[in-house]
């Protein structure tokens, strides 16, 4: 992998990724397809979104189809017919939110399947493994994650494992991992400062190609993320892809680049979509809303995506009324598609110096919005 | 709307059908989108699997979301972004086979709807002004169903009672109905043969642009069907356009060209699509058979659909077990693309003069591999 930060604006950044299946334009929103798909969405409709990169999941992929299947059909591109680059999680946040009776000591983690209740054991040697034979671009080390609230101790604790595990991943990964397969580290730390920079000295100090920010955006208030991405961005090295683990909306989206974050991947864009959540440039809107009853606008009417050029808000929302699949993936294709543009357009702020500017104006106009949209949600669910 | 039969080869017809919305070749399978979209599929995907007609139903769009709302949006071609023509059924089957606690006069249906428990009252009137307000470019007239098992009064009765509603339902057309809209007859009569020839005789005496034969696929054995098909055959005009409502499997839809039927419409194909079953040429196939878990192959190696020509069954399979809704999409894509190029290429048989020979060679390799995935299941579902 080569990356280079072609611009800057402030802190904010625009880079350039070169992995083996294609090339990767940075502030970039990496949609996630946990089970070898984007939930409701075709490879071709992620083209058409413009999505340089996706993600999926070594932790669902080894317990669900299984890695020997994915190995037999020549890695996860040609598996789930996608040629442009994927990203693999290690699955350390996977079994901290959903494995069952887990035990984590510093050989690996015990948990049972949140599938069939089957009993497993990964250690970061055994993720290697599964992530070389998944077969992804980038592949994440394997790491601990713990809760929002949890104790400074705990937090140590932790990350401390996760140290260890970054250098038995990068160790094993050296043996298994594919030649055009890139490694990334992952920063732990919770939400206190003086952790989050052991935690990326310990890191960089093992060395990798990226760096992901792990344990935010899983239950602690916005001002302790942007508080700790301060800290981050001027400790963690300029040279190197920055990713945000689990963000996936505009505001969050926009204070991360500007504190220096190049990368974001997040289910809440295609899990708010099959609940007819939407993002607008004037905020969220419910497409169950009875005021879109006779709406017959698009969705956004600023935007490319298929849903927008051909649909309007009066039809999206019979569709969701009426428990139809095609509202899930139309609602699907805008969420994806806005997240990727917004990081695109944000990148071109950057390149020509009015970042700051473009997200101003972006806020303004969607956080506006976002409280005229609960206003005529108030009127309306009185009729 | 005009019709001609362009060739026939013994009783099959090869026709052609101008609508107000584009031409239509038949023999032709036409998806069914009941709520204004066939199910997980874009009108993109209908367009690409080339689908030249749709067919939606005037019962579900009256109950959700109303005919204002259509009427507002423009008509059903605007409300679901559909260009080509649309087909509507009247509700007649509905009635009969959803609503609840209806009850049937010569005046109208009254029942209760299958969403909400909200009283209605349809009578052949009110059917053509919801069916002119959706604004369809065929239009069903309002008929009575009865099951396959009623009684030969049951039958006789439904009969008459279609008689008189389709000439309500003709005399409200003339008034109501949109001057690009086309208004077709059902043919009523079970499988009592004596029956259907009068029915015939009455509908026809009414006067229609083209004959629908309802109260079949509803339960007979196929045996009754094509009997009654064979009568039909034999006193439906030559000039008009015959079809076969509710028929959607290859072989019932071969017998019906070969009976000189030359439309078809069936929710079936996306039905069982959706439970993981597709139609190939070598038989339907259960997606989720453990057979297939390293089958790279895909559904069908002789399709050129959009699953076929980029995924396998072993990666379909994953999505149908893990619950996807990809999964859903890429076998409904699949077969209700294999019925409409079945069709299809039962035209150029006809054009060829060989269809007896194109439908003796399908249905042989069709129902040997009925035959061998059945063996295979079994063997299967030992592991």
């Amino acid at each position: 992998m080569k990356f280079h930060v072609v611009a800057s604006d402030g802190f904010a950044r625009a880079g350039e990724m070169v992995l083996s299946h294609g090339v990767v334009h940075t502030p970039v929103f990496m949609p996630v397809g946990t089970q070898a798909t984007v939930k409701t969405l075709s490879p071709q409709e992620l083209l058409e979104a413009k999505a340089e990169i996706i993600l999926s999941n070594a932790y669902h992929l080894y317990l669900r189809p299984g890695i020997d299947l994915i190995r037999a059909a020549g890695g996860i591109h040609r598996f789930m017919g996608w040629e442009k680059p994927v990203l693999t999680d290690s699955g350390g946040f996977q079994v901290f939110s959903l494995a069952k009776l887990r035990k984590i000591t510093d050989e690996g983690a015990r948990f049972q399947s949140h599938i069939d209740g089957s009993y497993h054991f990964l250690t970061p040697e055994r993720v290697m493994e599964i992530e070389s034979a998944i077969g992804a671009d980038i592949v994440m080390a394997f790491d601990q994650c713990v809760a929002a609230d949890a104790s400074y101790a705990e937090v140590f604790d932790a990350l401390k494992r996760t140290t260890l595990w970054a250098k038995r991943s990068k160790e094993a990964f050296e043996k298994v991992g594919q030649s055009y397969q890139t490694l990334f580290g992952i920063v732990q730390g919770g939400i206190f400062e003086d952790l989050r920079r052991l935690s990326v000295e310990e890191i960089v100090g093992v060395g990798f190609e990226g760096y992901a920010i792990g344990g935010l955006s899983v239950g602690e208030t916005k001002q302790d993320m942007y508080r700790m991405l301060n800290v981050l961005n001027s400790v963690l090295p300029f040279d190197k892809p920055r990713y945000l683990m689990g963000v996936g909306v505009p505001e969050d989206i926009l204070y991360g680049i500007e504190l220096g974050v190049d990368m974001f991947d997040c289910v809440f864009p295609t899990r708010a979509a099959r609940n007819a959540l939407v993002f607008t440039h004037d905020g969220r809107l419910n497409l169950r809303n009875k005021a879109l009853e006779y709406d017959f606008r698009p969705i956004d009417e600023e935007c490319d995506c298929y849903a927008c050029k051909n649909f309007t808000r009066a039809y999206i929302r019979h569709l969701h009324r009426s428990g139809e699949i095609l509202g899930l993936r139309l609602a699907s294709i805008h969420n994806v598609t806005f997240l990727i543009r917004l990081a695109q357009r944000a990148r071109e702020a950057i390149l020509e110096g009015n970042f700051a500017e473009f997200k101003r104006t972006f806020l303004s106009r969607y956080q506006q919005g976002a409280f005229l949209h609960m206003m005529e949600g108030e009127v309306s669910s009185g009729k």
